[in-house]
């Protein structure tokens, strides 16, 4: 006897390499372990988190091909838990093994001109923006799309990095190379109301699963609490799930993408969304689906990448919260393990440094949907 | 600044030690990462299943001392995921590093008569049972015991093993001989109703919590089904977890523990508890609560180890029901994926022996208890 599998699934045991060794490389460890997969993080830092809980580890850096090839021979699927994966090491990667999500998908999430280039051509409204690539294309988007507004560089930019705001009286071409200037974007401001985002996966047949929209806060532009669901209108949830749906369907993606987006208030009443980034991985707004759902979504992932059937996406509980430690929040740790019902997860990192990601909290309220 | 530690208790980042490698010690791994903790594996199988999850391993006999010194050397607390730990390697370790659930804890779980010796003394009730050295001893057992009775080693089994029933016409010093001749103990057959088991735990500070009461369905002597609720009366079960109180403060116990019972109905109506068995460690029967309980088993016992309060026991869904993946059946892995909210675990071995435990499969009835 053997293991039976729809076609093109991978058998318990078959071997996935995760490119990236943080928090998420660890969660999406774990949920390959839970599932009888064995995971092979590909990470440049020897302390990378992900290292504990992974049966093999290539500490190498990304653009090492050697160790790139080494690693493509040894795994069955390789994914990624970080959008910065450079565009030569994932075409290297397609070329030696299967990737999912693939390169292409990723291309279009990781520079922020070609996300929102793909977004218009499939009809999903965005903020209003322009290529900025010197001087005097800055100037021009400042004068179309006024002040403030926000200049951010095309690539690498993560929890308010890379982006400064352009205000009344700045000088616009210190302004530009103060982000490095290189290929940049400028966004007019958006005056939402609301952050929230839509995680979800694509399954390997085409199958479509989201959780509940959730809502986002930030402090100092680091994610501080996820709250699901979201408090909007039924049908504006709907529409951020479609969007999605959309999303996932042009990009022929497989695998977790999370869809950043601001709910705008009309004059008139109602809700109108705006997509503001694309993350083609699991994402920290995703989180309390470890406790607050029937499936998290790093096993949703896993799931989707060796081509099995997507998890159920129900919530656990009225509401769930997810709060972020962040830095030396994680000092009081031991307050939250005394807090009935609060889960905590800590990511093994050694040394708390100021705005790190170092930890997370789950309240799930009682009250069961399913 | 630094972490806000209760006296006693170990920082994240501590080392745990977990002798024994099968999926008990890696689901145990698995929860101590999830902690920000760092687990040590020792095991003497090259292929064990917690490998895949630690972040050090150590393959080495249990009687290697200088592996055991050195293991004890490189963690902070040790525990293990079987109860039958040699005795000299529990004295060995206890004496170079903290070592929960206790040497003294272990000592009356491990020998079937020592721990019915413990039980009476305490004044809980078992099985009538009589020591079984020789074929003379053995004829005065079954003289007072009657047939059929169960003869059992005193050491070493599980699952049914190293246990016979003793039939009406056998020759008994054949029958004891069967079992390799050496200390065995008698026990009366008990016409139960029911098998529950509680698993609850003791933290180092003598707090107590217990999961609900759990009733289990074995096969061919292997755990099968467990369900959460146990369907008894409210005074039953609630007797059920003071009796595993009393066993686990007589111990001085640390740690997760189980306790498995017989429930057998009286005559005039009502419900006798009859202890079976102590396991000092995380237990099958309480798999259901990695996705049917506010903390989940394993996470448990690492908190009570490392000196960290006791989560939340409290159930998700009006019932939970976990099932075994024993051999083959675990062939049909995929079936379960596609069960809307089932959550399938599965634990890495690569081969399907007949009553190997390969998985386990959980299902959380709709409905939040809290």
């Amino acid at each position: 006897m053997a293991f039976q599998l729809s076609p093109g699934s991978f058998a318990p045991g078959a071997r996935v390499g995760i490119l990236g060794g943080g928090q998420l490389g660890r969660m999406l460890a774990m949920a390959a372990a839970g599932l009888g997969l064995k995971a092979h993080i590909f990470a440049p830092e020897p302390d990378s988190p992900a290292f504990d809980v992974c049966v093999e580890k290539t500490v190498a850096a990304y653009e090492d091909e050697a160790a790139l090839a080494f690693f493509a021979a040894n795994v069955d699927v390789i994914t990624y838990e970080f959008e910065n994966v450079p565009a030569r090491t994932a075409a290297l990667l397609s070329d030696l093994c299967l990737v999912r999500p693939s390169a292409a998908a990723l291309a279009a999430c990781q520079d922020r001109l070609v996300e929102k280039e793909f977004l218009a051509d499939i009809g999903i409204p965005t903020a209003a923006y322009m290529r900025v690539d010197d001087a005097g294309s800055m100037a021009r988007a400042v004068a179309q799309l006024g002040r403030p507004s926000i200049l951010k560089t095309r690539r690498f930019g993560y929890d308010g990095k890379g982006q400064v705001l352009v205000r009344e009286g700045a000088d616009l071409a210190v302004t530009f190379r103060s982000l490095g200037g290189g290929p940049a974007i400028l966004e007019a401001i958006v005056p939402f109301a609301k952050e929230v985002s839509v995680v979800a996966a694509r399954g390997a047949d085409g199958a479509f699963a989201a959780y509940d929209v959730c809502e986002n806060r930030h402090e100092n532009h680091i994610l501080k609490v996820t709250r699901a669901p979201a408090r909007i209108s039924p049908g504006t949830a709907a529409e951020a799930v479609e969007l999605t749906r959309a999303i996932a369907e042009a990009l022929d993606y497989v695998g977790v993408i999370a869809v950043e987006m601001f709910v705008v208030e009309q004059a008139g009443g109602g809700e109108q969304l705006r997509v503001n980034e694309i993350a083609p991985r699991v994402h920290n707004s995703g989180h309390w689906t470890l406790d607050g759902s029937a499936t998290s979504q790093f096993e949703q992932h896993i799931r989707a990448i060796v081509g099995w059937p997507l998890g159920a996406t129900w919530r656990h509980g009225e509401t769930v919260e997810m709060e972020n430690l962040i830095g030396e929040e994680v000092f009081g740790f031991e307050r939250v393990l005394r807090e009935p019902g609060a889960s905590l997860h800590l990511y093994g990192k050694a040394e708390a440094r100021a705005g790190r990601k170092m930890g997370h909290v789950t309240r799930v309220a009682p009250g069961h949907k399913a």
